[in-house]
């Protein structure tokens, strides 16, 4: 990092002597002219029920088309706009989505959906979702991201890169309830999850996590989950991969065995194909930059704060480091929000860019030890070369961690360093 | 609370022997109807760049008129639907507001908003949006609570009795790193802070508290601040009252003695009238059970799971305790959310209803050992009748804390218990 820093550390050059403001000061304020000439009162009307943001904020996903030579060619996905977050939370309006055969979500009435819980059990159930709501609730802050969040040489944003992955407020219900409610089955090792959807969505998940951690949650950040990540009810499976994650859930099976699901095994290689036995689900330790990210600009030499957000299915983030010189030194970031276990966490550094071009890089490590890897290193692991990964389809077991450089050029535009 | 629960607790009833559903179930997920037969499939649309919440979900601000005898006349509010909160984030659309001169919301353009900090320091500043964004930033999880914020017996519901009030994540400066920038003169012991208002919301609030925790928020639940909550720049005072929370904001004067703005001297009784000093910002301990509460009705005898929000100015929320026989026993709720400082916390607490007139109540205990008073605890303080409470306009110092009992009639009908 650039430590060339005055004495007195002065973020912003623009200190102006403001001596006809101070001095009208007086015991109460000026009169005159205000700090925001630019603003004009207009009454709010209709948003008294349910407030909106302003019309200067448009922030917005974006649908680009698959990418690569995509095999499957039935799946949508609608990308966060990462450069512009702040803090943890995704607004649930612009939370990631992915779905089969276009983007069709389903138009489910509440009062009359229905989860059902059967097979391995001693008690088939049924429940309303009024019935959950009287189960104890808990509220857990997790990340969900896709496995196909893989940033490529060709994306120019940060939004484009990564932004299949978004973190939210879960409110439900454990599984782990439920399942006790049911009286599971010695023999039991698995259930199958499926959701409204054409595909049902289905997969099949260890019961040692249902036991552990999974949730039904029927609340994201304050209100009901969204139409477009599962409303009135979708599993959450903290650190497991998003297609886990089953959306419009409507049933559980508790089974012996590992079922092969039609996700599982013909649209998605979640499946080792020589022993047909589940890939890891667990997701590795990831983090971004989100700025300086690709498509912004600086405006001129001086002091910034690089933050992007961190996150692992191996629970909490423990250290995020920033390196200015490509990886070749790093130092360590603040953690700025709570660190909660498989959860974005936002990290901030100060730096002082000095106008030369340079290379950002964050790294991050989590609560098991596990530390991100290079893209060099990521590829090595899986025994292809970088260009294999870019222009194949999918990677076997998918978690794309790799660290997403950003080149910053003498002038100031910021650019994919993967390129 | 009541205890009569059988061996084998279960908390719904409806277990239902499903032989056909599992029969179908073989290695597959059974053809034919589902779980949720309501379910359709309609195009998202136009909900790609910015997603809507499903048309079944109609939570809504309430908009009543003010209260009792007001005095003023000119302020309105914006209450928040506690009694359809989950969790502890507020969504934005749905926060409380309170505003002076009927409900104006100031349009203002961020590119050309400004703060300016000046008064008593070394470098007079102004800020544009970016300078700020290039500070260290923090994220933290806060309530807002409105000293009107005031449960009477006529209030049949808990949004009605307690609405003002919600919670975020605000994303901002530490008020700390900009004041130190402009350097704090020796002798100054108070800042003025101002907002975009006809009346500029002016507040005098001690410099101590601003060198504390202070922040200048400009993002609210990871996005920028909601115009109704003082886009694009509000100040963030945790644990003071509502009012303090100055929205717009465009300065910051720094100063040596408290100064009596039009807020403090003629709208609000702030001030001490004999001493002319402020009178305590810190607001005390504070519970509310938002189900089952005022207008809901129970549909049978049977297990509930009784939740609720506590809060304080004092810290962080220790203790919730639920008592379901009017305050005779007390049983302690669990904390089902992250427990921050000054933030809304949930609580939950399993409970039975036998079917029989009972009175719940929840008091809250925080990090200082404050414990949430009774109204007659609360009156008796102020040395006034619980009646003088309801009638009078305003309490000089404002913060309501009183518990709120709601009464559950034989049919399961929920009513104020204050009446």
């Amino acid at each position: 990092m650039d430590d060339r820093e005055p004495n007195r550390r002065r973020f912003i050059k623009k200190g102006v002597a403001l001596a006809g403001w101070v001095a009208a000061g007086g015991t109460g304020f000026a009169k005159g002219q205000t700090a925001s000439s630019a603003a004009s009162e207009t009454p709010a009307k209709d948003l008294d029920a349910y407030g909106e943001r302003s019309h200067y904020v448009t922030s917005a996903r974006i649908f680009p088309p698959p990418w690569g030579p995509d095999p499957f060619g039935l799946t949508s996905h609608l990308f966060t706009p990462l450069q512009d977050s702040v803090g943890i939370i995704t607004p649930a309006s612009l939370h990631y989505t992915m779905a089969h055969k276009g983007f069709y979500v389903p138009d489910i009435n509440p009062a009359q959906h229905r989860l059902m819980i059967h097979g391995m059990v001693d008690h088939p159930l049924i429940f309303t979702m009024d019935d959950l709501k009287r189960f104890p609730s808990v509220t857990r802050v997790h990340y969900l991201e896709c496995n196909g969040n893989k940033a490529r040489p060709d994306h120019k944003t940060v939004q484009r890169a990564c932004g299949l992955t978004s973190c939210s407020a879960w409110t439900g219900v454990p599984l782990s309830l439920l399942l006790k409610e049911a009286g599971v089955h010695n023999g039991a090792n698995w259930i199958v999850a499926e959701g409204v959807e054409d595909n049902k969505g289905s997969m099949t998940l260890p019961l040692a996590k249902a036991m552990d951690d999974m949730l039904v949650a029927y609340g994201q950040n304050g209100e009901p989950v969204r139409p477009q990540n599962g409303f009135p009810l979708r599993l959450l499976v903290p650190g497991f991969e998003g297609l886990c994650n089953v959306k419009w859930l409507r049933r559980i099976k508790v089974v012996d065995e590992f079922y092969g699901t039609y996700n599982e095994m013909d649209r998605y290689t979640s499946v080792d194909p020589k022993t047909v036995k589940p890939l890891p689900f667990l997701q590795g330790p990831k983090s971004v930059i989100t700025f300086p990210s690709g498509s912004q600009k600086l405006p001129e030499r001086g002091h910034y704060q690089v933050t992007g957000l961190a996150w692992s299915g191996g629970g909490a983030i423990r250290r995020v480091e920033v390196s200015a010189d490509g990886g070749h030194s790093w130092k360590d970031a603040d953690l700025q929000s709570s660190v909660h276990r498989m959860a974005h966490t936002r990290f901030g550094i100060d730096w002082v860019w000095s106008g030369e071009e340079c290379v950002l890089m964050s790294r991050c490590t989590d609560e098991l030890g596990q530390l991100q890897p290079t893209l060099t290193e990521f590829a090595r692991f899986l025994h292809q070369t970088p260009i294999d990964l870019f222009t194949k389809a999918m990677v076997p077991n998918g978690h794309n961690n790799y660290i997403l450089p950003w080149k910053i050029d003498p002038d100031g535009n910021v650019q994919n360093g993967l390129a």
